[in-house]
């Protein structure tokens, strides 16, 4: 690893640090495998401890050989998962002499189980969740952060070319999803997009035609999809995708392990109208969350501003779902994770910051008939956005 | 769904409640996707309540609709989370009603942070962890489950004939990966195998060669690869496959909710001397576990047998991975997970029972020049064993 990468693994620790501070945290222990990545440059099994000024150790379980070599951070080895408190405290006297630090960790991904076995092993840590403030650190991106997730826009934007290319009338939609994979895949795709919500999965997204799209799932997402059964409920069906009814694209890899997420709707032959309509209100929404799109502005006077547009035309009930399924979001922050923050939502109240990375995915949803919609990622700059989505945005009419 | 598929449905949370009974546990809280599915027919989010006798409830939260559709149980909408505690009690009054019921939960994959939602949501619990009578009850697998494992062993061998069909020297170990997916795919694999170790990603496998191959990494088995850089640091990476090195083709994958796993080795041209010793051994030590596969054998005794065999071959150094890397077993239950119990490993004392299955998997690493192996997967019968595995068991030489 090269000292600007160290530096920036430096960076992105004392971003945290700071939020310690604020939140009067002692120190942080990540124990999850994108978080160890972000923080250390190596994603193998252990914990990395950040105290809450000072030097971080990565304590690794396996591959310690591997970790030594890709770990941008103090590197050892864990040892006995019993003695961890005691090795914490000989590494960090000043953090925990006093009595009882607050150790913030990550939550919200970490199982229960292996929170009481921690607690078990370091008995004098006041333990807090330091989730918000990891996903806070992480909402802000780096430059090279960036270039990763434009090296996937691009291979993402070829993947929907070599589909479309394919696609003809009765292709089933997990055949034309397995074209998009596979581009995707030889260019570099992981085979997944890592998701941070407990029980979520996505590999490549939804690719789903017709009522098929429209199928509601668990999935926390505007369009589910009837997928291959109960047992995987989501994304692609084996249905043939029909002439004249709408076909959703909704694609994205992982690329030196940042995602992309970009949504572009088709039809073969021509969009019924009411769904042409529905498509030509997506593009409005996109036009006009855009001129809102610059630091300062609140998360979640884009989603309102989204859902009047919505309203204004009559079609608020078909907004980012149907009925009881719809979600109450309009995008989400995107980088190591497609679930990252801020989530463009109620609650969601602090402004946004240049290097914020955002998936905008205004959709509609007609069930029996399908869903329609677009969606690009952001980069939010010092004075507006920029488009990290390659493809161009229409409709795909074939 | 109809009456088998309810009845089969019932059957299996009667054998969790028999485990209740023995473990004195009032009820059982089911809040991860994988277990849902499979005592309830659906994946849809929320949680199943199911008490020690009598009906199970599957309080749904997204998509109710499609829950209603796919459950073979009592469903009803989750509605406020906070008000959860109260709907239980006033659903289940003889087990909340008695004051403080022991209430198990899957401890070993929940959230920290939602347990302790839970916790607060449902204030008169006393909380228990259930992950091991889950996964003892989840071990014994029914017909319906064995015959779709056979749908993915199936699967995952035309895959591979179709990936050795196209291998040629100079190919990427991803681009033979790409090709082996693609198939695995267009045949309803849903893209992944789902695995339930915190940290832990498989998408279809590892396929990798030479040095590559034998990279340790965090994965926990005994081959990991180089990967695609620090940020997916396991299985197939961008290098070239060589003529004469050993190629290790370990792949898996998921049709109907449940996964195959399997491990082939193949050379192109001829396999070095010692590679193609530890691949005998491999097959030796297949055959002596072979022999020992029947209800009563403790699983630790066949991690001990193949143990043994590999030192008596001098190569135990290298077995199950290298020196400060290796994993202590040498297979694994697998169903709608790739990492079910029982662990072939120390510690794992209760005898095989008919309907378990087992990934048996003895491999190799020689760093710097490869892993070689033979994996197959085995139902436990009543008087020994079935090989569900398809794929020929032999050195693929090319």
């Amino acid at each position: 690893m090269d000292e600007i990468q160290r530096e920036e693994l430096a960076g992105r620790r004392a971003r945290l640090q700071a939020y310690m501070e604020q939140e009067n945290m002692d120190g942080c222990l990540v124990t999850q495998n994108v978080g160890l990545y972000y923080w250390t440059g190596s994603m193998q099994s252990g914990y990395l401890f950040i105290p809450r000024s000072g030097e971080s150790t990565y304590y690794v379980k396996k591959s310690l050989v591997r970790a030594l070599k890709e770990a941008g951070v103090r590197t050892v080895e864990l040892g006995s998962f019993r003695q961890f408190g005691a090795k914490l405290a000989a590494d960090y006297p000043e953090t925990f002499a006093a009595g009882a630090p607050a150790i913030g960790a990550d939550l919200d991904v970490l199982p229960a189980q292996l929170f009481l076995r921690l607690q078990d092993a370091v008995p004098s840590a006041m333990w807090k969740d330091a989730s918000s403030i990891m996903r806070k650190t992480r909402s802000m991106k780096t430059a090279s952060e960036v270039a990763a997730i434009r090296r996937a826009a691009r291979i993402a934007a070829d993947a929907l070319e070599e589909g479309l290319q394919q696609l003809k009338e009765g292709m089933t939609e997990l055949e034309l999803m397995a074209i998009i994979e596979n581009s995707m895949r030889r260019q570099g795709h992981i085979g997944l997009m890592r998701m941070r919500g407990y029980n979520q999965e996505i590999m490549t997204g939804v690719v789903a035609a017709g009522e098929a799209a429209a199928v509601p799932t668990y999935f926390d997402g505007p369009a589910g999809g009837l997928g291959l059964g109960a047992s995987a409920p989501q994304s692609s069906s084996a249905r043939p995708i029909r002439r004249g009814e709408p076909i959703l694209l909704d694609i994205g890899c992982c690329v030196d392990g940042y995602t992309i997420d970009q949504t572009r709707t088709a039809v073969i032959g021509e969009m019924p109208k009411p769904q042409l309509r529905a498509y030509e209100v997506s593009a409005a929404i996109i036009r006009k969350i855009e001129r809102m799109l610059r630091p300062g502005e609140l998360p979640e006077k884009l989603y309102q501003a989204a859902l009047d547009e919505a309203k204004a035309s009559g079609l608020a009930d078909h907004f980012m779902g149907f009925g009881a399924d719809q979600v109450k979001f309009l995008g989400h922050g995107i980088g190591l994770e497609v679930d990252e923050w801020p989530v463009l939502a109620r609650g969601f109240n602090e402004p946004l910051e240049p290097g914020m990375v955002l998936a905008i995915e205004p959709k509609f949803t007609f069930p029996g008939i399908g869903v329609v919609g677009i969606e690009n990622t952001y980069l939010i700059t010092v004075d507006g956005f920029d488009t990290l989505t390659v493809s161009p945005e229409k409709l795909y009419a074939l």
